[in-house]
């Protein structure tokens, strides 16, 4: 697993940043704060998220900010609604204003953080083009976590998730949801990057799910 | 899913069973005990292995008591220990004897099924064989529980386990148990109808992990 020094250094090879404590410094309160969930929406997803920001950014012609992107990852879980309560609405505020994130700068962070999420654009399609054509960023963040959905990581993801919050219920609707949901993500992708990306992600799916119905018929 | 009246309804195309109510009762209370435990243990992986070891008995040649197969399949996680206390030791004997099931048949049922598992073998490998000798159907049951480990399934299960059982423990650990202890059990085997199913589905933990681990990297 790639460290956040380690994307920070390479991001820094295109683009310029500001100091690494900052980045650190909201790290460390994502940390802080996501310890309360189960490990499918762990430290080392908001880490996998915000490498995968890193490729995706690297290899898009587009311009975009990498500070938004970079710190936008870092904090995309941070108000998940399967985790938090409402009153946490204020927490990305916080955490951007203790590493001396400038107001500007953190208006279109939140921007950003709130609009990550399937569900939101689910609701409102339109809302969501509207937000990415202000914030190309978003569409970066919002692949990256959708990747991390996908793969073999999201089959991981998807049973650890079911085990932690719904342990009595079958398995078997983690694997139909990877059929109802996961499967389709790769046509919400948003960028080139994100699109081929997903491509062998989303056959790994497909395999997965062959063998188990076939495991699941004897 | 294979329903347990059409398990019964294959094995009896060749064998002689008592009625289906004993294995209906016994069912019924494993269900009922089990309905405590997460979704890698449930009520449908005792299913699955029941139909696996219905798989195993009819394509095998040595000749196995099938009541005794089928019995200690339904009811071989009944006292696991990862689920229950010592106190519960008891609950096998219970079980059979409200299904009616003969004091002799009953003790080596439970002879089976107390074997069944893995590090029960892993601590003493000669008495697992001394038992194996006396009790061939056990060979079945623990083929039949070690091949629902494996494959798809298996990896659905490892990640369920981990959910329920320690969600803030990283994903990586149920990563590392398929190379630790999943891709071994095929060796384990002791029929050659499990050995043959054991191979493909030990291919696909190595092809999930070899995903995973490049997913990781990034």
């Amino acid at each position: 697993m790639a460290s956040l020094a380690t994307i920070l250094q390479a991001v820094r090879v295109r683009y310029t940043l500001p100091p690494d404590e900052v980045f650190q410094s909201v790290a460390a309160s994502v940390a802080e704060h996501m310890a309360a969930y189960d490990a499918s929406h762990d430290f080392h997803h908001v880490l996998r998220v915000t490498a995968l920001s890193k490729t995706i950014l690297m290899a898009e012609s587009q311009a975009h900010d990498p500070t938004v992107v970079l710190l936008a990852a870092l904090l995309h879980d941070v108000t998940d609604k399967k985790y938090t309560r409402p009153e946490d609405g204020s927490k990305l505020a916080e955490i951007l204003a203790s590493a001396s994130v400038s107001p500007d700068l953190s208006a279109s962070i939140v921007e950003v953080v709130n609009n990550v999420s399937y569900s939101t654009e689910m609701r409102n399609p339109d809302w969501t083009r509207q937000v990415l054509s202000q914030h190309p960023e978003l569409g970066i963040v919002q692949d990256a976590d959708r990747l991390d959905a996908i793969g073999a990581v999201g089959i991981g993801r998807t049973f650890t998730f079911g085990g932690a919050k719904t342990p009595h219920s079958s398995m078997q609707l983690s694997r139909e949801h990877i059929s109802e949901k996961l499967v389709k993500l790769k046509g919400l992708m948003k960028t080139e990057t994100g699109r081929q990306m997903a491509r062998e992600r989303t056959e790994r799916l497909q395999l997965f799910s062959s063998w188990w119905d076939e495991e699941c018929t004897p």
